[in-house]
């Protein structure tokens, strides 16, 4: 610290939040990473004044999806760039988007695609899940505990979708994999034959506005397959982690879990409390198409289910599920141009640029939740289950400089501030109280409030390690 | 940062751990408070190489009694004196006592006489619970509220005991209090009547070695009470804390609880993950005695539910529940030199300063939990419940500098190392692997890993605000 | 069979139904007896053709209330006298009312006392419950024995209710008695703490109308009480039954209890699958009097939850809690002659005409339940619950010939049709479809469809014998 | 009546028994059925003196395996003939087993076929539930609507083995159908893949006697496919009916099920009560197949769940799933000659016949369940389930005279008294307590207590109607 600068950066007067303490200090920065938490720190090279705001950690957005191979003609908006300027401009600093194993490809093949796609593009950090939907007897024996070596620690289950979902047994290998080499499996749980049968007796009888999507995947066929999902787990004696769980009925399965001493960790994403069915078109308006995604939300009983489930640690991680659709695009919520039947509709909403200021304002300034509960759904815990702490998630010596200033202040959502390629938000109109005023990533400036200011190739590739939420075997 | 040292202390070099996170740095104090948190911080006026070892906030124990007024002949073996030595010793910096109202007493006149016998005393830092055993009007409407903003935000409501039991609708009253005023409510859920009915069948039978004492106290006898409180809490809309939570059947009335949105708290101690009823006597012998305590230690099955609950957030805090009684004493577990029947034994073992090695070492280092949620259970989350944080219960700039500096080494618990003024620990003979190589109590070395180094009259005092854990309203 | 009539009387062409069949047979009688079941009999002195009509066993109602001793000005409309007359017009054939202990009386007085009021009144068979008020050692040790002995082998204990409600310590002892002697113990499971708790809070708020009965007694209350219960049964070890359960959370309790293998039997009543807590009155009406009993009504998913409960066997027992007090009568709902504040409104509506044919149009010809679970629920097993089985609840082979013709027919039920002696029927223009055509007593005729035909000391007093619902201890 | 004798046959002083009642009576049969039930009955031209003892209906098997085509090399030993004349001398006078329909064949070819295997051969009356392994549009549009009419009312869905599974696609497609045409769905509830994959694993591990059939069907492989049924069930909105439920964890989703007001009913089975996993052989020894059946036997605390599960009626019905395989055959437990892995071993055991002693003798006389809650499981329940009520399963005016008389006698059970064509019997050497002195089918004696006395081909087809139990819908 005898340089003419003791830092590159220091952030004075900060109220900074973890997922333990809320403290006062000043925030000393060096090449990028935190160096001293202290009161009245040496100069930096360059000063902030947080003029004691809350400074929270920059987000991990664990569940998104940036460029990912789509049947055609369905195409996703957001690639590398769009996806992680937006996630800056929000607040999120980390991205974990999936390298998805098409049928017949090597998982390898896969990563090293889903490598040359993000290469150099990226705003922020980056890491990948996996998915895999090809479990042949390489990809267990040799790809997966090679790649879980190399960092790419976390791979997501499909129980439905015609493209990408392993049958029980299928599941079973998997899982077995991910115990052996401590690897983190994410579960999608809905049952996709009931889906397919719910979904043909509805084209049936002529139903297939939008909003005939939540009809077609009612709660019990994501409790279904939430049940059969921790069953397989207990079989194998693995954790696994539920994705975007919605309301009642999974969460009853998971507590069940639970309470007989299973590692069964859950995730909920904004739509779950901030949308409902109706939001998919009461009238049958193809608008509904917007908020089509899987499993959709669903009334406001179940929003304040979840919100329960945030308070009380019944959910684990709060993330986007970013699946970014165009809506007014034949390669995005209108297929080949055309307003189309539910079954049709790319499943999917945008989220990245919103999840940390909606949870912000309506959880922790509307007295839902503490800010400490904040930090650490939306950012400690994804990088603790997924093996980036304590690099990532905190603000804390010697981790990353990835910082959000928080500012309060009244104002409209719209899709007009928002820095996706996405042409529409689901939270259009909706009144908040919060957004970042700064983002910083690695200690560089990428939101000023107003302005994206990041740097294309910025954000780098994050090799992931084992997931540190508890120990991985029971006590 | 520009006197001849920055800091009163440094301490280099450690692998600090908070409930979120670990981070490596040094750790400047100034004035008993921790001012800075960095790598390579300036000098110190007096420095400590904590060489790479784990460093924790230092324990608050929530739970435990000293000098608490007793009927004769019982009397407490510890008070302030001893008591917060022997904290100190074990890695516990921040005692929660008891100021008990006895029936007929005003509240005030017992926190008065209590502060009387704490003053000038304590070795570390300390704040008062308040029992309420005669919620009067006067009690109910003025001083509960009056003290409540004064600081002392707790209160414990006994369901049990003759002396101190409140009936249902006093139960009421007072949570009613808690409610209005923002207090935390602990609760001791056992069913009196049901204790008192098997107590005198098994007094008829000639049953009254010590261990029965675990027969006339059933799991369902906790449960009972337990599903009450929750029912009394969730009429009146207020959070509560049910304290020495033993086993499954009160567990499941908890997480039912939470699975319906309801606050409720739940702290664990040490005796129920490592006594059995059998630590009661399995043959009758006298020596039993030193495990009375209640709710009685269960089985093995039951220890692991209270691991299992310790990992998946159904515990918030873990205490002692230190109640100090010499074996071998007329004022101890022989009333007037006799061996009694159970019903005579006074309840509650020691447990100060050992509560946390236990878990460092059996929780921490076997693997059974990880070193965030040992301090969150130890430290953290007892400080927020009680309204001390965040200047108790973390690392954290700004809080004050009670560190503990872990050592790993195996060794034997016996009685002979430890601090207290009880002539025995009931884990004797215990093979450890950890203690408490270095305790510092706002900064001053209270013990260095051979030696009581306090000073008496070196703890203050601490008034309590609100409890922080979650917000006091469903959200 | 050699005499000139084979029978005293024989109903031809009867679709008989039981608790597990229905068949089409001629109904052969002697000496008031059942002798024959067949097809094409012998003659009788009296025939009575049944056209192919369902003919059920008589009712038996074990919960009703009559003549029993209230504290002033409270009184009882029906005694036994125009309660049997009311009954017989019902359907119902044998009624199981409570000989009331009062604090300070022995528990055979009130058995003596409760004789005379019945000697040479009733106009079908009775038994009697007892209410233990007053658990003394005498009651405990010599009473209760030698009265089980005698044939009052069920007793009812109250959780509330200033007069009569026992302690925890108190209901083990009773129950402990009924463990030993083989006797049914039916609860009244509402915490009183609570209960006036509310009704205070209530009053301070003036809300003080018929109403409000419904917000002092929430269904927590209801389920709190039934938790603690159960756990007292569970204590003891002994079956009880839980009598008019009102909804889903009590419900809940009792399930529990089953899936834990426990005996716990449960009742309900038509008030609770017919009314509402509306029904006490929006608008604050103090026609709402009518219906205020504990519990109270709740809502109609509630009522749902009943029905449900019926249908898989939940419940045990549907009986009518008839609690006969006038409306417009200053010994009724009107104390005094004054409207009063709903804490003094007497607890209790009357149902013992009405159960019936409530069940059976709304239920069997609604196609809610078969007629099977009819018989079963409101004649075997209340006849096997309280030791009348075989003689009474069947129609079989050496049983009473206590039988009901059923007649389809739509009409509107109103207060001018009964046969009690209260002023009012809760369930006013209900429009049924069906009532009994005629109602057989011991073979005698006492409802002709259109006349009460009974006999003044027709009814006899039953002595009961032990339950015969399952074995007493876990198989 | 006014012929020389009023019956064809006359039981003088039987104790009957049914679901609901016990009575003291004559029993009057002309052409088979019941026509009088009566004190002093008029003489019969045959008398049978049943001196007091307990008589109860023939017991009604609803789930048991004759003659069903098997893959080479299996073939069942027991086919109508010697079936049903086990089934007469064990005291079951109606069968129903399965016309398993082979995929690609259609499931009326597969009706014909089993009538030709039945028909002349039985001794008693059978029906027949369906197998529906290949549900084409024809099936499911119109074979099985027109069977439904014909009175194969039933019909059975296998989760698990390869040649008989369907996906859940194919269950809900089936269970609509029986919705449709009130239809009873059994279901098989176990998960095919995680058996397979268990199979597989201990297969690499050398780990193929017997005894590891039970470690590849744990119980969350029953209690998964168990929910899932439910869901799918409840997805459709129609009973359904879990056969060979086996213990605690398939039970607690049924219990869960009722809960929620779904109609779903369950049969156990002798294995569950009498046998254990250890059963299977605790030290490799292939005696042990002699038990192989799925699910398999679990342990005492199991069979203790059955039990209660019986007693508070989440069981409905008792059944055999006799599957006979001869031990030392090439065509039975050692397909061509060879001890072979378990995934080998033709899963199923022998019951026929031992099934109702088994349950009278250590159920309703050990005192574990009454005489009326066994007549229920075994005979009352079963024919309602499967519409054969109220001509089978009762002692009533009108139905078939099928009987049983009890006689109490303490004996040694071996396969040598047995009359199936099976080598072995699971229950060799237990002590029972009873066995029929007599059986009577249709009036006729089929067994005598020492000799079968049936006549081939006494036994006819019965076409079944619709279930009886309950409501369909939710009332």
């Amino acid at each position: 610290m005898s340089s003419h600068s003791a830092f590159d950066l220091v952030i004075r007067n900060a109220q900074a939040v973890t997922a333990s303490d809320t403290f006062h200090c000043d925030i000393g920065v060096r090449e990028g990473r935190i160096v001293q938490l202290g009161l009245a720190l040496a100069g930096g090279a360059r000063e902030i004044d947080a003029a004691g705001r809350a400074v929270t950690p920059g987000g991990v957005d664990a569940h998104c999806h940036l460029d990912q191979p789509m049947p055609a003609p369905m195409r996703m908006a957001d690639g590398f760039a769009s996806g992680t300027r937006s996630a800056a401009c929000g607040g999120t600093t980390t991205v974990i988007p999936f390298a998805a194993q098409a049928r017949g490809q090597s998982l390898r093949a896969a990563v090293d695609d889903y490598h040359r796609r993000a290469e150099g593009q990226a705003h922020v950090d980056y890491a990948f899940h996996l998915i895999v939907s090809d479990p042949t007897p390489t990809v267990l024996r040799e790809e997966l505990p090679a790649l879980i070596r190399e960092g790419y620690s976390s791979f997501k289950i499909y129980m439905t979708y015609d493209d990408l979902k392993l049958d029980d047994g299928q599941v079973l290998d998997v899982l077995d994999v991910a115990r052996a080499h401590g690897a983190m499996a994410m579960i999608h749980a809905e049952n996709a034959d009931c889906i397919e049968w719910l979904t043909r007796r509805l084209e049936a009888a002529g139903r297939t506005a939008p909003r005939f999507h939540a009809h077609a995947r009612p709660m019990l066929v994501e409790r279904e397959a939430t049940h059969r999902a921790i069953a397989l787990a207990e079989l194998v004696d693995v954790p696994i982690l539920v994705v975007h769980v919605s309301g009642r009925e999974a969460v009853e399965q998971i507590r069940w879990a639970r309470a007989h001493g299973l590692s069964v960790f859950a995730e909920t994403c904004p739509q779950y409390l901030f949308l409902t069915a109706e939001d998919l078109g009461i009238d049958g308006s193809y608008q509904g198409a917007k908020c089509v995604c899987s499993p959709p939300p669903r009334d406001k009983a179940n929003q304040q289910v979840i919100w329960d489930g945030l308070n009380d640690g019944l959910f684990t991680v709060f993330s986007s599920d970013h699946a970014p659709f165009r809506f007014d695009d034949p390669q995005g919520k209108k297929p080949g141009g055309q307003e189309v039947g539910f079954r049709h509709i790319p499943n999917g909403i945008p989220g990245l640029e919103t999840r940390m200021a909606l949870l912000w304002s309506e959880g922790v300034m509307a007295g839902r939740i503490t800010a400490q509960k904040f930090v650490e759904l939306t950012a400690t815990n994804p990088a603790r289950a997924y093996g980036l702490h304590p690099r990532k998630g905190s603000i804390a010596v010697g981790g990353d400089a990835d910082l959000v200033i928080w500012e309060e202040r009244e104002f409209v959502l719209g899709n007009a501030r928002l820095h996706h390629d996405v042409d529409y938000t689901p939270y259009e109109g909706m009144h908040l109280s919060a957004w970042p005023a700064m983002t910083l990533a690695r200690g560089e400036v990428v939101w000023d409030g107003t302005t994206f200011t990041g740097r294309t190739g910025h954000g780098r590739f994050l090799p992931c390690g084992a997931p540190t939420l508890r120990p991985w075997r029971r006590g």
